[in-house]
């Protein structure tokens, strides 16, 4: 029986299954599983995730439990849930990531979806089924008096659900995304929408980002619920239980990153990009191939930027990776297929024999990132809504000179805000000046917002992050 | 010069020129005009609008001043603006219709659309050019201290032109639309936000259809232009000027509205439906084919409830008119397609030979409307967000027995609400589950509610509307 426990989607490990049926075990990528992974280690944890590949599932079923540390597997405590593929499959893709994603981050086409019809109750019963199978595991694995940590969208009811099996322990729930106003968040169905908030209303600690998403979460519990809310204190009360608020902005760890940023294979990415690019300037984005990225306006705000500035043709370069993303929804396939249109269009328009003005990447490659980072003149964060950017907290500890064109939509925007460019996503013009005021920024000037933006990414590290979770749990 | 002027894009007339060169007049349609049309005879009024077609331009090249009725035409004292075309074409389909209009109606689809680049900020300084073209025939107009009445988002800018040239006249602007909360309202670059907001701020009284558009007004003064509010007394201070909100929900003038359905036209309309339908329940939807009307899920939640509910197989038909609208616009183009599709697939699953589940009409015809009306058992209203929605308010009036099936989303549910069966127009299910109980309510029940509805639906009929907003103006 363990006393703390970590639930989430993604798990720290995933498995692939060659074809003559040899497993072969992977550490995971993504902001809050490197985040957790780095703590893991250090406290008695037990981590629960779902299988999510046809790998991870041959994996736990010779699995004594779902344990895989126990299968002799070095993944720290870690309990996988075989959950069937088809109720996954609707939990997954049709609920979290198409239906509280795109709510959370106002990214419907609302003339045409969201479609709220019967076929959507089924996704919705499966969302509940995955739910409970989260609880469930928790409440199986959880000591007396246990602290269990439910994370993001994907896992809004289960703290309700475990409060129902197990009363003694302590529950807190976590968002990475950002939280939708009443008006917006009201597209869902009234009872769907309310069992969201008192599935999170479950936990005894529920935390987010920013202020900015943990004060819509209040709106949105007083609009649909009728909850009582208390914002001085932040709780709020529902069905005779308080619920604590708590905002805890999520950073970087500055050391181990540029370590990291420090390895030889990022050096000869550097080497690489440098020789390629000769003495231009460099715009750089990194993202995944996300809706809420905004990629192909900032595309467009560079190609904006190309014609309102000519002095620069020939002496600037964007750098633009963008990494495959939920290639499962047909939306993302489209959207992939903007972004590499828009960049077409910059190539045809610009390119010359000595001057490729764009590199679009589209591979993922981590080291490559890294050394992207570390030449950077202008880093370029345009999330239409973010919960809070990571990328924007790692630019500004490997690049002390770049300057930082930011979203203020980003949750990031509230701590860097001050020292960056900010900008409205859907301004495109707007977009395109900032980049011109960042490139012609003077080098003290950008080497002093630098040093602040550094401080302020670093502030409170992962380990820390998770410390105040837990502490928040304990108080 | 005149004591009481009205400014609004589309006037109570508009004219056609025949191929030799014969100009046409026609009264025109449209719930504001046909609102201000019915007072304009009344009082001493002189009514400011634009040419919208070549022959209003025609027309107004022949009239002196472009005062229309000086020219000989019947139309109570008018003048219209001959604005160039280009400059029309950009403040009214690219501003207006297509952000101002969208930005209200929420109806963006944010991962891709609005795009607020270089081609942006022309037709932005084109909506200028047409709010001043506005705010100097009215300053040139305007007899000293006179009341100004200003309509509709074409019009944001003109109230503090007009101040500006003006300051002795007293100015109401009137939104016709819903107003959007602050995160979807700062879609908008800041700069043209701001301009907005300040523009109708340069009216003396701002007034909206619900509390609830007031209200999201006045939160939009708060977050984007720092204004101070005071919600009990409703008003707004900002730059040292301070402007009224009110809220005047308009509604139907039900004696005319009843003696005009009683009239032969309408009479053998409704005798040619029954014919058609026999003794079916009437399911009736009467809508512009606009996309903040939700004609596509109204016809995903009738194929819904016939899916669930087979028992009403050749028992109900579904009388769907989309009338045409803003086909100048793609976006419009494509939802028209998109309904007749929804459209042509019910025919195919359901149609037998004795029996046709649908009647889509896409022709206008104000008779048949009116017949459709007096007819329906059920009328279905579910826009997915709407000023006010008259519809919902006619039918009360001209079918004392139907049910009204009604989104929570139009300003017409703050008063229709409790005797309406209310709706979340995103919640294909419930809708049809609606549709269904609706059909199933006791006579007694829909008749009382019915006399309900009818007494909210004509509680503020346009003459005492319009009344309403010139006192204002006097107080």
């Amino acid at each position: 029986m363990n006393s703390v426990l970590v639930a989430s989607n993604r798990g720290p490990v995933s498995f692939t299954l060659s074809e003559d049926g040899v497993l072969t075990m992977r550490r995971g990528g993504g902001g809050l599983v490197s985040g957790l992974a780095d703590v893991a280690g250090e406290i008695d944890l037990l981590w629960v995730c779902a299988a999510l590949s046809d790998g991870d599932r041959s994996a736990v079923r010779l699995a004594p439990g779902g344990r895989l540390d126990q299968a002799g597997y070095d993944t720290g405590a870690l309990r996988m849930l075989d959950i069937p593929p088809a109720v996954f499959h609707r939990a997954y893709n049709a609920v979290a990531n198409s239906t509280l994603w795109f709510v959370n981050h106002m990214l419907y086409n609302t003339p045409q979806v969201p479609h709220f019809d019967i076929r959507f109750r089924r996704e919705w019963g499966s969302y509940r089924d995955y739910n409970a199978a989260f609880a469930l595991a928790l409440a199986e694995e959880a000591g007396p008096g246990a602290r269990v940590l439910v994370q993001d969208y994907h896992l809004t009811l289960t703290p309700s659900m475990l409060r129902g099996e197990r009363p003694d322990v302590r529950i807190a729930h976590f968002s990475h995304t950002p939280w939708a106003p009443p008006e917006y968040f009201s597209l869902l169905p009234e009872d769907v929408g309310a069992e969201v908030l008192s599935g999170i209303l479950g936990a005894d600690h529920a935390g987010f980002l920013t202020e900015r998403w943990a004060s819509a979460f209040m709106d949105c519990c007083e609009a649909v619920l009728g909850a009582r809310v208390d914002r001085a204190a932040r709780t709020v009360t529902h069905e005779g239980r308080t619920t604590r608020i708590g905002v805890h902005a999520l950073g970087v760890d500055g050391d181990k990153l540029w370590a990291r940023a420090c390895e030889p294979d990022v050096e000869s990415h550097m080497a690489a990009l440098r020789e390629r690019i000769g003495d231009a300037k460099l715009v750089v984005r990194i993202d995944r191939t996300e809706l809420s990225k905004n990629i192909v306006r900032g595309l467009a705000a560079y190609r904006e930027f190309l014609a309102t500035h000519p002095e620069w043709h020939g002496r600037v370069v964007h750098l633009a990776f963008a990494y495959p993303s939920r290639h499962d929804l047909p939306e993302y396939r489209e959207y992939t297929a903007a972004v590499q249109r828009s960049a077409q269009e910059i190539e045809d328009e610009y390119a010359t024999e000595d001057w490729d003005p764009l590199i679009l990447n589209v591979q993922d490659d981590y080291p490559r990132s890294l050394a992207a980072y570390r030449l950077a003149d202008v880093l370029l964060v345009n999330p239409i809504r973010d919960g809070m950017n990571l990328v924007a907290k790692e630019g500004p500890v490997l690049s002390p000179r770049s300057a930082l064109v930011l979203s203020r939509e980003a949750g990031a925007a509230a701590e860097l805000g001050r020292d960056a460019l900010l900008v409205n996503p859907y301004d495109v013009s707007g977009t395109a000046e900032a980049i011109h005021q960042a490139l012609i920024m003077p080098e003290k000037e950008r080497i002093e917002r630098g040093e602040r933006l550094r401080a302020a990414a670093t502030a409170l590290p992962p380990t820390a992050w998770f410390a105040e979770q837990l502490a928040a749990l304990t108080s």
